[in-house]
């Protein structure tokens, strides 16, 4: 394997973050039009973009024969600015109770390798040795790429970001679990762990919707039920560390216990194994599986069928709760869940339009189609964010 | 009625309204320290702080002797700025169904005068002439102070803030009131309109405990049940104008039809007139009113109690629902409601520790004096905001 140094950028202000920001997420972008959306002055843009160029993480060079050519003639070239997209590169892992997902990309989150691992034992010893194995191949699969900046790991449930600690997982059965710690003492390179809705909150923030939408949410349906708010031109974090937690508002009628020891949660009813137990119990068949109801459900099965409304008028009710109180411009709905979308999209569209209150109704549901790659994906952009913001790596 | 002209703040570039806004809402506070805290340089304060200076917005000269004495023979003196408060004059008004009522206050948000006026209409033509008198009669007040640089206008419900008017306020039954105009024409002042709970978390943002907490909500009790939230450091407004609706989130047992026309409102349960209605069925007393069933309830009465406790149950749900999306340091109780809060508040903690969503329930709450004469501070809080931020007066 070999040793990576860690690459340092040449940002020493705020205002040197910010422009690489924009150029990371908005180029390619001019100097001018830099100035002209973050306030600051075309000297200290052009200050603040000559190390970064001079470092070889910047260019304003044309990248094709065709954009020089049009510059030709018309007196000074406009030169906007990109990101050398392999300046660097980046590595982003998501753990879910029956596989890892590993990823690399580029500085702008582009991915270039995907691994894939089966899962058979969740205990964090156990996911940890596995995680660095998985690190260690797509390490060595970087060969030509830029230098490794960092390694983000995305898991569902209660993290601490700042200390890189998993808190409360109650899906992969987790508390309390130092991954960036355990991880990073292996592999020797900054880790950063992130809660999985989140990342791909950032993901879409810096290289999604994000890039044209004022405030936007991410909504994951599946195994559980998420969100992730980009609000205020920020992400979202909560002041202890929680937010977005769609799945756990008390709003599923009956008085169900979730996996999270509460009841009532939106989880009780939405989530695919609430889905697949109303079916088993409503049909009688014990034996079914999720692709068996809904199959079910797509054969016109009036219980399956009834399983999948009774989620969406919930997840239908969350997304008005939510909309009702943050109002954002527009909610992605993504997750594994999306395959089944049409199962329970009318259902939801209803109890949302039934639910949101005046003008939040406004707000567009935009379906994203989803695989679990971009939640690795998410993670990867989380160690972009972390690196050009000059976060302290936890690990190295 | 003295014609008073609006007073233009020198305030050429953003760093200038950042300057004057820590000087409002932190001063006293050194030159240095604003630099410190805004990453600006210590020479980009000191510009954009003397013209403040020259036209009498801010002043650094010590306001006591004791000061002046401190001063002496330490070197070169400190000299912590402050905002002159009484070098502009506002007046914020609240618009109620039974009432108006009106304040003045200084440049920080300080109360110098009160004024309350019985309503008994509130069609939306008698309450602007209201409005319009009870406005003038405070200019007059104003006499010795400094010159007035707007009137805020606070209205529960759906208000475009933008563009003066409210759009939906069903506890005033209006729609489409064009308030800023109406107002406007009449007083030939910049009349800026606001959501009632969204113009208290302006004024708790600038001269509460925003002032220290990164993140917080404030929850108003009473006739209606409202949030306004305070994240990524600026208020939230909702991309369609809409946010903070906590009143109809979709959480209320049953399927009592709301004031909004919705179903399973929050407010269907918790709002003063549905406890009201709630006790008078479940004790067969058709002639009580609101303060007849708070005495019943403290009195011990079964049926008043359980009223409040179902209240309770719903408003701390709400809350946990709250907390679990976007996760705030504080929550901050007000609403007229308050005055009862005993009758509520042990089962309103207990709903919110059942569903507050791991570390999110770390949030404090806290409970906070409410007088109607808040609510119209809040509306000159948002003007003065609207002012420092150099933003465009609806109407002269």
């Amino acid at each position: 394997m070999p040793q990576r140094p860690h690459r340092p950028l040449p940002l020493a202000t705020p205002a040197g973050v910010e422009v690489l920001t924009r150029i990371l997420t908005q180029g390619p972008i001019p100097r001018v039009e830099i100035a002209r959306r973050t306030g600051l002055s075309q000297a200290a843009v052009t200050k603040a973009v000559a190390p970064l160029i001079e470092a070889g993480f910047v260019t304003d060079q044309p990248s094709t024969p065709i954009e020089a050519e049009n510059q030709l003639g018309i007196g000074r070239p406009v030169s906007p600015l990109t990101v050398v997209a392999n300046s660097v590169s980046v590595i982003g892992l998501k753990v879910t109770p029956t596989a890892l997902i590993g990823v690399t990309t580029d500085f702008t989150a582009g991915i270039q390798t995907v691994r894939h691992q089966r899962l058979d034992d969740t205990s964090p010893d156990s996911v940890i040795e596995r995680l660095s194995d998985l690190a260690k191949e797509l390490i060595s699969s970087l060969k030509t790429a830029g230098p490794l900046i960092g390694v983000g790991v995305a898991v569902s449930g209660d993290v601490d970001g700042r200390h890189g600690v998993v808190r409360d997982s109650p899906f992969m059965g987790w508390r309390d679990v130092p991954v960036a710690e355990l991880l990073g003492k292996r592999l020797k390179v900054p880790v950063v762990v992130t809660n999985d809705v989140r990342a791909l909150t950032v993901a879409e923030h810096w290289f999604g919707v994000g890039v044209d939408a004022d405030s936007f949410a991410v909504v994951t349906i599946g195994s559980g039920i998420g969100c992730g708010l980009y609000i205020n031109g920020e992400v979202v974090s909560g002041a202890y560390g929680v937010s977005g937690e769609l799945g756990h508002l008390p709003l599923a009628p009956g008085k169900l216990v979730c996996t999270c020891g509460r009841r009532g949660c939106v989880e009780t009813v939405a989530s695919s194994d609430a889905i697949l137990a109303r079916t088993r119990e409503t049909t009688g068949r014990a034996d079914l599986d999720l692709a068996g109801a809904i199959e079910l459900a797509h054969a016109g099965d009036k219980h399956a069928r009834e399983a999948f409304n009774r989620a969406g008028e919930v997840i239908g009710s969350a997304l008005a709760a939510m909309v009702n109180l943050v109002g954002p411009e527009l909610v992605v709905i993504a997750g594994e869940g999306v395959a089944e979308y049409d199962l329970y999209e009318e259902r939801m569209r209803q109890a949302f339009a039934d639910h949101a209150f005046g003008a939040a109704g406004a707000c567009r549901l935009m379906l994203r189609s989803h695989t679990f790659d971009n939640w690795a994906r998410g993670a990867a952009a989380t160690v972009i964010r972390s690196y050009v913001r000059g976060e302290p790596p936890l690990q190295r």
